[in-house]
C-alpha cells in the first residue's frame, strides 16, 4: 500500500520504506504522472490532496478532477480520502483539502486529547484531535475563520506578508511588497533550518546559502546586502520571525483553550521549531522522518485499517 | 530624441508621437533589445531605469550593467540619467532608480511648490518638487525609510501584503499568503479601473474580467467564488483598498507637511484614483497619456534641455 499526499508544492509518498518527498509545484505543469511512475503501478494507492486550490485551476472541483485523473492513469484502483472521513473512488467535491483531516483521523486513537500543530512549507494546521466529529466537513475557508489554518509556513511564506515596515538602525523602513524573500530565508539566517532543510525553490531561484538568504532579505528594503550590511538583514529575519511566532502562538493557545486539549503534538518540517514555541511532544522525534509526510503516512494507515 | 524608462515590469518609450508602453518583465528574460529595435536605431536616446532591482540580478550594479549593455546594443550613443541629476555614458552605480528624480528635475520648473504623487503598477512615489537638492542621491532604501516610496501600486501589489485577515459576513477570516490576488483585482472589482486598464499579467495568468477578478479575490480566503459569493469577494476588495488608501493618504500628508508643499500633482496610471484620495491636480489631465510614461517623457525633456 502506498500513501500519497498531493499538495500545491509537494507530492509525498509513504511506503514500507518510509517517506519520499518530491517538489512538484502544480502551478507549473507538475509532473504528477512522471513522479508516480517511479512507484510500482500494481500496488494499492491511498491518496489525499490539497493541491486542488492551486490557481492554475479555475475551481477546486476542476483541480480535484485533474489530480484524480493523473493518479488513476498510474494507479487505476486508487482510493481518495475525503473531508467526510471516508474513501471515494471518483472525483467528488469532498476530496478538497482533506490532508489535515486524515492525520486527525489516524492520530486521534493514539493521542485522544492532544492538539496537533503541523507546520509545513506553506501553512500551519492546528487540529484538536478530540473534536474529530466537528472537524469533518470543514473547508480551508472555515478553518481560516477559526484559527485552525494559518498561511505561515517554514519556507514559502513571503516576508512581506507579515511586515509593512521593519525597524533598522536607521529607523523604521517600509518594505517592498515584491516576493523578494520568504520565511525560509528568515529561518535559515536565524539558524532555525540548515540549507539542506530549505527544500523548496527560493524566491530568486538561486541557492539556500546564508549569503544568498541575506541578499534576498536585504532586497526586501530594496537594498543590496553591501548597502545595508549583514546585521540589518539579520534584523529583518528576526522581525519576520517575531511576527510569525506571535501569530502562531496566539492561535495555538486560543484553539487549545477552546477545545480543552491538555497536550500538544508538533508535526511537519517545522515540528522542532514549533515545539520551541508552544511546547508539547515532537512527532518527528516519535515517528522519525515520517513526520515530514504525515498526511501521506496517515492516508496509508487509514486505508490499511479499512482494508 | 527618444526617452526610455526601463522598469522591472514595463519598458516605456516617449517620442514625438507620444508614449508607448511595453510589458517587459525583467525577471522573465525580458526582450529589451527586441522592443528597442522597433524604434529607429540612428536616433538619440535618453534612458532612465529602475529595473536593476529585479531579483534576476545578484546586485543592482549587475542589473545596471545588463540594462546599459542591452540599450547600447541598439542605441550605441545612449545617455543614462543618474541619481546625481546628470547624464552618464557608462554603467555606473548612480544609474540605480533615478526614474522618479528625473521627473522631479523636469517638473520642478513648472510646479515649483508641488508635491508630485506618482502611482504606477507596483509602487507610489511621493516627491516634493521644492526639495530637489535633498532628493538627489536618495536611494530606494532611503526613500522607503522616509515615506517617499511605497510599494502600493495600482495593479501588481499582492492583496495579502496589506491584509492578515478580512471581515466577512461570517466574521474575521485569515487570508492566504499566496499571490492569489492583487491590487488590480481589487481596483477592477471596485470600479477604479476597467479591464483595458489592467495592463499587467494577472496572478493566475487568466484574464482581467470582473468574474475572473472576483474568482481571484475569493481564492485569497481559499474559497471558490461559488463558495462565498460575489458580495464577500467585493468585501475583500474594499478592505484591501481601505488599507492601501490609508497608507498612501497618511504618507502623502506627512511628506506634504514635512516639506511644506502647498499643492499636489497626481501622476501615473493611478493618477485619477490618487486625486480622489488626496486632491490636487491630475497630471494626466494636464499632459494626456504622457502621464502614463512620465519618467520616459521627463528623461527625454532633460536630454533635450541639455543638448
Amino acid at each position: 500500500m502506498l500513501g500519497i499526499d498531493i499538495g500545491g508544492a509537494n507530492l509525498k509518498v509513504v511506503d514500507e520504506g518510509g517517506a519520499h518527498i518530491h517538489y512538484c509545484p502544480l502551478w507549473k505543469e507538475a509532473p504528477i504522472r512522471e513522479i508516480l511512475k517511479m512507484y510500482s503501478a500494481d500496488r494499492d494507492a491511498a491518496v489525499v490532496m490539497s493541491g486542488e486550490l492551486a490557481d492554475c485551476f479555475s475551481s477546486k472541483y476542476e483541480g480535484i478532477g485533474y489530480i484524480v485523473s493523473a493518479v488513476r492513469d498510474i494507479f487505476p484502483k486508487a482510493q481518495f480520502y475525503g473531508i467526510d472521513g471516508v474513501f471515494h473512488q471518483e472525483a467528488v467535491p469532498e476530496l478538497a483539502a482533506a490532508n489535515w483531516l486524515v492525520m486527525a483521523d489516524v492520530l486521534r486513537g493514539r493521542y485522544p486529547d492532544a492538539l496537533l500543530v503541523d507546520m509545513g512549507s506553506t501553512t500551519t494546521d492546528i487540529i484538536p484531535l478530540n473534536a474529530f466529529g466537528e472537524m469533518k466537513g470543514q473547508t480551508d475557508y472555515s478553518r481560516l475563520g477559526s484559527d485552525l489554518l494559518l498561511y505561515y509556513g517554514l519556507l514559502r511564506t513571503p516576508v512581506s506578508s507579515l511586515l509593512r515596515e521593519v525597524m533598522l538602525d536607521a529607523g523604521s523602513v517600509r518594505v517592498s511588497s515584491e516576493y523578494f524573500a520568504c520565511a525560509g530565508d528568515a529561518h535559515l539566517v536565524a539558524g532555525v533550518i540548515t540549507p539542506d532543510e530549505y527544500t523548496t525553490a527560493t524566491p530568486d531561484n538561486t541557492g539556500p546559502s546564508r549569503e544568498e538568504c541575506l541578499r534576498r532579505l536585504a532586497r526586501v528594503v530594496c537594498a543590496d546586502l553591501s548597502e545595508i550590511g549583514t546585521s540589518q538583514a539579520e534584523k529583518i529575519a528576526r522581525q519576520y520571525i517575531a511576527e510569525e511566532t506571535g501569530e502562531i502562538s496566539r492561535a495555538v493557545r486560543k484553539v487549545q483553550s477552546e477545545y480543552c486539549c491538555p497536550g500538544i503534538l508538533t508535526a511537519g518540517i517545522g515540528s522542532r521549531f514549533l515545539r520551541q514555541l508552544v511546547g508539547g511532544e515532537d512527532l518527528r522525534v516519535l515517528m522519525g522522518d515520517l513526520s515530514d509526510a504525515m498526511p501521506a503516512w496517515a492516508v496509508r494507515e487509514a486505508a490499511l485499517r479499512t482494508a
